[in-house]
């Protein structure tokens, strides 16, 4: 669906075309290898399922596929937020280049903002801003991608990680979550997978795409295990403070004593505002070692020749991380964990769907497909076709986040029409299932 | 003063500290090709000029080696810019993700804002948004860096092109602007320097670093000699419509019919708001000859992958491009033009600065040194160095656009800080000249 570059192929034209391969007509070639990744991507497989909809169906779309609630007028932002934006720009004195790592009183306001929840406090100095946690992602990938590294990926996760990493030639190894232990990080098999060339391990915490939250006791083993590996933990906290079940959300910057932790974030989450591109990459090293090894320059020189966050937006960050109210989380997190209830309560009842536990964070929930039970469903993604055919539904097939078989279903919609999903899901199922 | 990404220094350490090259520490390394471009930006030189300011000096600073005068209040962008992105962000539909290429009214708004100046109106469909320019610049840098692949730079130009090309591996060959023909391309030079392995010419106009504008009949010339090559031309016109000379600025679109031309623009210079980041790259190619060699797929490819301007922005763009009244670019247009002269007529009384022609572009004017004239200048830099510690005054060195023993002089700032500026110019280089 999103682009094929077959350099042989067009190496070949272009060589009938001249007759020769040494002459040419048009000199334009690919860089092919640049672009492999970008397939696996969520946005693409999104755009895959909806253009299968059927278009006669009157019914509204139901998007349970994304990790964006921002078009649903119950997660509409924060007015605070707006405020600050529109101040920043009525100020005109935002409308110049900034510098490539962030302006100062920006990168400030996410160092206060982070140091909030760790026991050592960040400076601005620790702050890198980035254009959402995406470019967050783009940079620490490049930096570590030196020739034969690898990185320690999980699965499931977030295939953004596999298409950057593929891009720039960095070697992937999956470990996996356990759904039997609430999806906690298999710190065997990551014992296992290192090697001298390991460079870090990723872990996304609160968890996408399995709606966990990791126990402070389980960040203690990982920054363990990585210390004993040599690594550094790269810690997507992209959906930080999303957690509403039995554990707190604690930052993996707690444990920045025992190993180096790069924490990956944004606004996107939690404001609901993931269009604004607004992230960032904090260093948590008390004890100077990614400094020591070069690494932060390496992170300022890389972000000073990519993209920057507007600076208007950076302007507006103070107001925003330092006015906005409590009551405003607390009123998406209330919507959220509602969703999250009714979402696993739903699935219970819904034939050869199966949830291991009960979502606690993020905007997700993993559940196993039972094929058994059905009479005509070949796989994850055959199931998640039909059901956007015949159902107007939209749920990523967990094979684009890893797991065969799998379905990952986002409950950050409007209630009503997250129970209106469900409905449609199970009888989607029951039609499918193998007459008795 | 960036960064230095030392991989050898850092295993040669990491060896001693662990006695063995097998085990390790800790195992981080660099991917050090990524950031090597990064020392060579004009940010970059900016910044180490500004730290070398004598800060006893209670006179203003003078900035002549910007880009972005967006600082001074007779550079405030329109309030119908500000207004529409207010608008935008009060409406509350543009707070989630958008496409990768951007959003479809954002790329009709941009298409018609080129096909203005166009024989053949462009689509929606060649238009890609940008984080600015520079995204615009990396993109198609990217996708043009197949292995062995070369690319035909100007000189003088714009350093971000070479720090990209080197950051992925595209090879440069660079040739001649010429001061006695206004800066016109040396087209010989480009066929001699061309092979099988050329994928692209890059030229910049309205010119950065010159000011020149090329004449319809010098860009004309210069799309027959890229068809000859077989190879396209991208034309950087981030200056567009900045010309108030003898040329009109006719975008190199116009010629797309004869060899296909890749645009790269941006609101930041004509709007004056280099801080809003965004930009667009668009395809003149008519023929569809870009699109058969899978260019424009992999383009789509690239930028799903890499970084989106806030979809609040591009949701602005209808309105910014749309509704700009044509005496705020009077006004501006008048400034410069006013500024352009002073500078060049002030110029002239410069012992040892010399200007081949009048600027009639952009916000910039190269000069060159005679270093005879001088008693302790050694060269462009340094002349720079103690310029800006003697005098406050920040001028960029030829050698960083790629003229060694020239200046590069931006004449776009406030009217009485450019006088100020060329006075204190004037008293630095008659103090040092050689006395009778």
């Amino acid at each position: 669906m999103l682009h094929s570059c077959n350099n042989l192929q067009l190496q070949t034209k272009m060589g009938i075309e001249n007759g020769s391969t040494l002459k040419k007509k048009w000199g334009f070639r690919l860089n092919r290898e640049t672009n492999m990744g970008a397939d696996i991507t969520i946005r693409g497989v999104r755009y895959m399922l909806m253009s299968k909809l059927n278009k006669s169906d009157t019914r509204p779309v139901l998007p349970l596929a994304h990790g964006d609630p921002s078009a649903f007028a119950c997660f509409r932002t924060t007015q605070v937020a707006e405020d600050a934006l529109v101040d920043s720009i009525r100020s005109g004195n935002f409308n110049g280049y900034g510098p490539g790592v962030g302006i100062l009183p920006a990168r400030r306001a996410v160092a206060e903002y982070l140091s909030q929840d760790l026991p050592t406090k960040l400076s601005e100095d620790d702050v890198f801003l980035t254009v959402g946690c995406a470019h967050a992602i783009q940079t620490i990938l490049t930096v570590l991608a030196n020739p034969n590294a690898n990185i320690l990926l999980p699965k499931p996760g977030f295939p953004y990680y596999e298409a950057v990493a593929k891009s720039c030639h960095l070697e992937v190894r999956h470990f996996d979550l356990l759904p039997e232990k609430d999806w906690e990080v298999d710190l065997d098999a990551v014992e296992a997978l290192a090697d001298e060339n390991t460079v870090a391990m990723v872990i996304i915490n609160p968890g996408n795409p399995c709606g966990n939250i990791f126990t402070h006791q389980h960040l203690e083993k990982v920054a363990k295990t990585a210390k004993k590996l040599g690594i550094l933990v790269i810690s997507d906290e992209v959906y930080d403070h999303l957690a509403f079940g039995k554990n707190p959300f604690v930052p993996m910057g707690t444990f920045g004593s025992i190993t180096p932790v790069i924490t990956l974030g944004s606004i996107s989450k939690r404001w609901i505002v993931p269009g604004w591109r607004l992230g960032w990459l904090a260093i948590n090293d008390p004890n100077g070692i990614l400094k020591e090894h070069g690494i932060i320059d390496c992170i300022a020189g890389h972000i000073s020749l990519s993209c920057d966050p507007p600076t208007f937006i950076q302007g507006a960050i103070p107001d925003i991380l330092g006015k906005t109210k409590e009551d405003f989380f607390l009123k998406i997190i209330s919507i959220i964990k509602d969703n999250a209830n009714s979402c696993y309560e739903g699935l219970a009842d819904v034939p050869g769907v199966v949830c291991p536990s009960k979502p606690e964070g993020s905007m997700f929930v993993m559940a196993k497909l039972d094929l058994s039970v059905f009479e005509d469903i070949k796989d994850d993604l055959d199931f998640c076709l039909k059901l956007a055919k015949e159902e107007s539904v939209i749920i990523l097939p967990g094979i684009t986040v890893g797991l065969k078989n799998w379905l990952r279903i986002t409950f950050a919609i409007e209630p009503s029409a997250l129970e209106d999903g469900i409905k449609r899901l199970k009888a989607f199922c029951e039609r499918h299932s193998i007459k008795a």
